[in-house]
């Protein structure tokens, strides 16, 4: 696999946590609405494989994926209150444009970035604050109906959807990653569900390297540290993916 | 129940199918892309109940929702061939208006036009034509994850994620309806899929009644008739919607 791995939202904050920790596992290409100043970029990426460019600019995409392997897409608004329009243009409509560029270039893999907020709603009343305890044996594992907690979550949701479409339509592997709670160094304090859901940016980076390495036809994921605390399951992660997480906020608590 | 029922779409075939059967069950409130002629009007229907109103004109659908009780929103566009830039808009970001315009009017019930295209990539070429075949058990339920079969599926998909995310924030009932093939009079001829997925006219309207009579949270349902091919279950229909259908494609076969 010697073939470009194309990076959308390279400058958020997950495209930074696996550019910090596997900047120099793929030959990169990176996209992001915004120009991605030098700090931003690992060593050995030319500026020749930088594009400035909206995923909703369809005849950029097609130019930005010429010849690449596998596509982890990031890109999008990534704000969980952000309002309809945007979360319909930049996320519904922008992984529309990837996904379509992507199996028009003959791209193999497809990684879309999917959101804990994508079934958010499953945390009721009744099942929190006890969900977010270790000792509580409420997971979801995929196989759940999307229950978004906010527009954003609806989006992220349609964009998992539009990846079954394209899986079996035209044969892309396609690997839907509900990002838990991503932060640097140490997991949120005195935050319970912060807790249950964190990602380490090394095991981030780590299960991304999975998505484009692993073999696989349409998933859909939890991405968390394998934490004590946990409503999600990673099952299905360590069983397809092959990953195998680090970190566990369990060791940051006391 | 004196209030209002607003039927998007009405002057399509679905809209048509419930107002020749069910025309004089409700206070109807007409809605419709473009003007209604009189043969497609039920008796007993002004004209101040008829509006000339696309979905994603917001403040058009707020006007049409005020002191509404329950919704049939079927507008969009049909076309399971129909390009993503037409299902994002009328279907995806249509939807969405109507869903937002309801709860902020209070509306109590909303009842949406799914498609057997949100599934219909479960029909593999391992499973069919047997699946379409009265012995055989294949059988989805609702709770299965969507499959589209195209982007038309995909904007269908996309409002059930919708009305979820709206029933479990704002409260407000919501049942997708997943309609099979609704054809008039008889069911196709030589066409197993067709006619293991048949909804007749009546079938359809009474099951829209259901819709706005019965009491539910959030459901997705499959709209077909009684038919003794069937792949697709009507259990829930049944039982929490009461809905008890008259027709059944083998009475025509022979």
């Amino acid at each position: 696999m010697d073939d470009p791995v194309l990076l959308t939202g390279a400058g958020g904050r997950v495209g930074q946590a696996i550019l910090r920790h596997s900047g120099d596992r793929f030959e990169w290409r990176l996209l992001d609405r915004e120009p991605l100043s030098s700090e931003k970029l690992p060593a050995g990426v030319s500026k020749d494989d930088v594009y400035a460019v909206d995923v909703t600019d369809e005849a950029a995409v097609e130019e930005a994926m010429e010849g690449v392997y596998a596509v982890i897409h990031l890109a999008g608004d990534p704000r969980p209150e952000a309002p309809w329009d945007s979360v319909l243009r930049n996320n519904i409509d922008g992984t529309h444009t990837v996904l379509q560029a992507a199996v028009d270039a003959g791209v193999e893999k497809f990684a879309f970035a999917s959101s804990n907020h994508a079934v958010g709603a499953y945390e009721t009343d009744e099942r929190t604050p006890e969900m977010y305890r270790p000792d509580d044996d409420f997971k979801l594992d995929g196989e759940e109906l999307p229950r978004p907690s906010n527009l954003y979550g609806v989006s992220k949701a349609s964009g998992e959807v539009l990846g079954r479409y394209y899986h079996d339509h035209a044969g892309i592997s396609v690997v839907n990653v509900r990002i838990g709670n991503l932060t640097e160094g140490h997991p949120p304090i005195d935050y319970e569900r912060g807790q249950a859901m964190w990602l380490s940016y090394r095991d981030c980076a780590h299960l991304f390297e999975r998505c484009v390495l692993a073999d696989y036809d349409y998933e859909i994921v939890y991405g968390i540290s394998d934490n004590d605390r946990k409503y999600y399951s990673i099952d299905r992660a360590r069983d397809v993916l092959g990953y195998e997480p680090t970190d566990n906020s369990a060791e940051f608590e006391g």
